[in-house]
Order: C-alpha cells, then structure tokens, then sequence
C-alpha cells in the first residue's frame, strides 16, 4: 500500500517532518500546478525532485530521449521549487566504463547549460559501485566531484547518500572537497544484501567487466607477470558440475586472449 | 559435486593449465606433504593459497585467533611453496569503518614480520564495497596500496581480483602504482546481482552504517546545510506499509541525533 501524494504530505507534517524529496512518479497524473499549490499548502519544503539522469545508451537516439525527459525533470523541478533535482547517471553499456563515463559527461554538460538558466541545481548522485551495471557508472565521491570541477558549471553539485558512499575510506577527504556544493543529502542503512551475492560471478566473458583491458592494465609494462587465476565463486556453475565449469572457463579464457 | 585434490590437478593439467590457486579447505584432512607432493608430479604451480586473515573482530581473543590461524596459513603456503597467500582483511565490526581498518592494520604488520622470515608473499586483497560488511573493510586498491606502503615490508603486495575492482575509475592509476607488487592476479565476470539488491535498505539505526558519523561530514563545517532526506527503498518495509515505516524512520533519526 502506498500513500498518495496529498495523503502523503499530510502524514508527513503531522509527524514533525519539515520537507519531503518527491520522485517524478508521484507526479504522475497530477497537474504540476496541483502539486505545487498541495505543496505551497502543507508548508513542506521540497527538498529535491528525483530524477534526471540516466544518460547511457548505446545509440544515440536513446541517449537523445534520455537528455530530453531530463529537461523536462529539469522543468518540473523549477515549477515546483525543488531545492535539488538528483541527477542518476545511468549505468553500463556493454562493458565500456570510460565510454559509459563520457557519455554522462556530455549529457550532463548539456544539461547542466539548461538548468542553469531556469535556476535548478543538479545533484549528481554517485551510487555504490554495487549498481555500476544498472544505475551509475559514477561510483564515488570522488568520481563526482571530479566530473563537477571538470564541467565548471554553477548549477552543479552532489548527491551526498550515505548508503551508497559510506564505504569509502576517502570519503572525508572528499566530503570536504565539495563542501558547499551538495545539494542533497540521503540516508539509509545498509542491511546485509539478500541473495547469497559472493557466489553469483561469472566465467570470464559471461558479464559485464572488460576483462581483457583489466588484465592489460595489470600486465602491461610488466606490472605482474604471474599466473592468473580464474575464481568464479557461483551458485550456478556450483550446480553445473566441474566438468561443465571446466569447459565454460577455458573457453571464456581463449576468448580473451587478444 | 566437487573435485578431490588429485582429479582436480588431473583436470587442470589436461586441459593445459599451468598452475593452479588453492583454498585452505582444499587442504583439509590430507598431510601437507601429500599436497606438496602431489603438486609436484602434477608439474602444476600453486599460484596462490587462500586464505589469512579475516582481522577484525570485536574482542581481543577473536583478533589473537585470526592471527594465530593466519601463522599456520603462512606455513602452509611456505610449505607448499605458494606464490602467494592471500590475505582476506576482514569485515566490518560493529559500525566502525576506522576502528575496524585499524585492526587489520595491526595484524597485518604482525603476520608480515612472520611471513617475511618464511619467505611468503601475503597478496592482501581489496573487496568489492559490497563486502565490506562480511569480508572486507580494504575496499579499494586504492586502500590497499595505501595500506602496503605504510607497513612498508617487503612481503606485502595485492590481489587484484577483477571482480572486486573492476568498477573504479582510479583503477589505472592505483594499478600502476602497485607495479611489481601485485602478488595475485584473480579474475572472475560481474553478472546482474540476484534478489532486488536496490530494494534491500534499512531505515536508520536498522543496519551497520555509522549514519551519525557520516551525517556530521556533511554538516560539520557547514558543508551542507539543508534537508536530509530519508530514502529506505525496501521490499521488507514496503510490506509494513506506511504507518509502521514512518514510525520506523522517526524513531530512527531520533536516535540518530546526538
């Protein structure tokens, strides 16, 4: 059971709280100037607006599509006076993580130009690297302060969530490198992740990780040049028998070699 | 169904590998010598012995354990004549990251002082950010190399595991500095995470996050000083409903407060 949007304000007041973050789907099938006057009436900051965002694509008409709904986030955002519009960077395509990484640096820049001028403030958001593959390519704080600086623009800033940067042992360096310059901050806790996680990897080939340039990095001018070793801790290849592993593994590292 | 020992150096060898990494429960009810033995007509090198390690507990007596099984997994790996032994650091205890750290810390430079009599490599590995609960409060090569350099001995070097490193943008950089250090090279894919690992949050208080201590890095010093917003996407609590969430995160930030 979920709260509508007024029902949700209401409960929301009644219990001390002094501003609520909206994600777009609350607006859906609600007149924007509806949930302005809703918001106006509880007296309820709105601390941000989720979500812009999701730039990777591998085509460009995707990528297109992506950075259009964004400004109409953008739009939204400054219609309802949103202290932030949180940026989600969109996550892998195929196993290319600086072409991933470059496309939300374009788009945001692009982006960044439109809010810009109606005064919304974008909140990149680093996510834990967990959900590199699905939601963010930008995967700590430091990663977003980076693409900040890099882009120069006022409008600007981060998402500081504590569930997903709390791990990082760099995180106070880097908290105080973009003091200022957060504009939302979000908590949740962090419970031990459901599913037995260390145990569905894949052979080589089977995901996501450019193998191949990994290991490059680590061989290349003579970095290491020992064994490498194949450690596919899976429930799945578990049942599969090693007969079948065997098989999978051998080719997976043929195919990887150049 | 798993592999004995000897079949499992039989397999390998068929099928053209050259060495191969062992885990210490692979060793279990057979005579060390048997294993060195056997590796040694299989012509197969062991390229790693996993693992030592595991520091970090909450009281002295755990900690003196983990070194104590660490020594003997040195003197297998000498033994055996490993290329390396891996060193899995240990999780989280409690919600202290640094506390935490700082047992590893301490460990490690005591079994390195032992390793380095033996002639053993200890490859101390950073952990996917996902672990870092159940396996791995080292979370970056970055860390990693921080952690080497410090201890400053000449046995201590990294795993670097694709899997648990693969998503960070200062991976080239990090890789370059640890050239000539990196005793462990390990790799296995990343396939899309089983169970709704985004809908698996805590509400404050619930889970191992020092939220306090994280919210103050954003505070203190006036690095921001907005809203904060509580984000527990959650299929446990979604199934509490809204009453007994909103009851829930209240009573949490409560407490969060000092």
């Amino acid at each position: 059971m979920h709260l509508g949007l007024a029902e949700l304000l209401r409960e929301a007041e009644r219990r001390g709280f002094q501003a609520v973050g909206l994600w777009r789907d609350n607006l859906e099938g609600m007149l924007l100037q509806k949930v302005a006057r809703l918001l106006e009436v509880s007296g309820l900051r709105l601390s941000s607006l989720c979500r812009a965002g999701l730039f990777t694509h591998p085509e460009p008409e995707g990528r297109r599509a992506a950075l259009s709904e964004s400004k109409i986030a953008v739009d939204q955002a400054a219609t309802l006076g949103a202290a932030a519009l949180v940026v989600v960077p969109g996550g892998l395509v195929g196993r290319d993580l600086a072409g991933s990484r470059q496309m939300v640096r374009d788009s945001l820049g692009e982006l960044a130009a439109y809010a810009r001028e109606q005064g919304v403030k974008l909140a990149v958001e680093p996510m834990h690297p967990l959900l590199v593959q699905e939601r963010s390519v930008i995967t700590s704080l430091r990663e977003a302060n980076d693409l900040v600086e890099e882009l120069g623009d006022d409008c600007l800033g981060v998402t500081y969530d504590a569930y997903h940067v709390w791990w990082d042992s760099a995180l106070a360096l880097e908290t105080a490198r973009c003091a200022g310059r957060i504009w939302s901050v979000q908590v949740a806790d962090w419970l031990p992740p459901t599913g037995r996680l260390t145990a569905c990897r894949g052979v080589p080939g089977e995901g996501c990780i450019d193998l191949a340039g990994v290991l490059a990095l680590a061989q290349e001018g003579g970095a290491y040049a020992g064994d490498i070793e194949v450690e596919v801790l899976s429930e799945a290849w578990w049942g599969a028998g090693p007969e079948a592993t065997l098989d999978a593994v051998v080719a997976g590292l043929s195919a990887l070699k150049p």
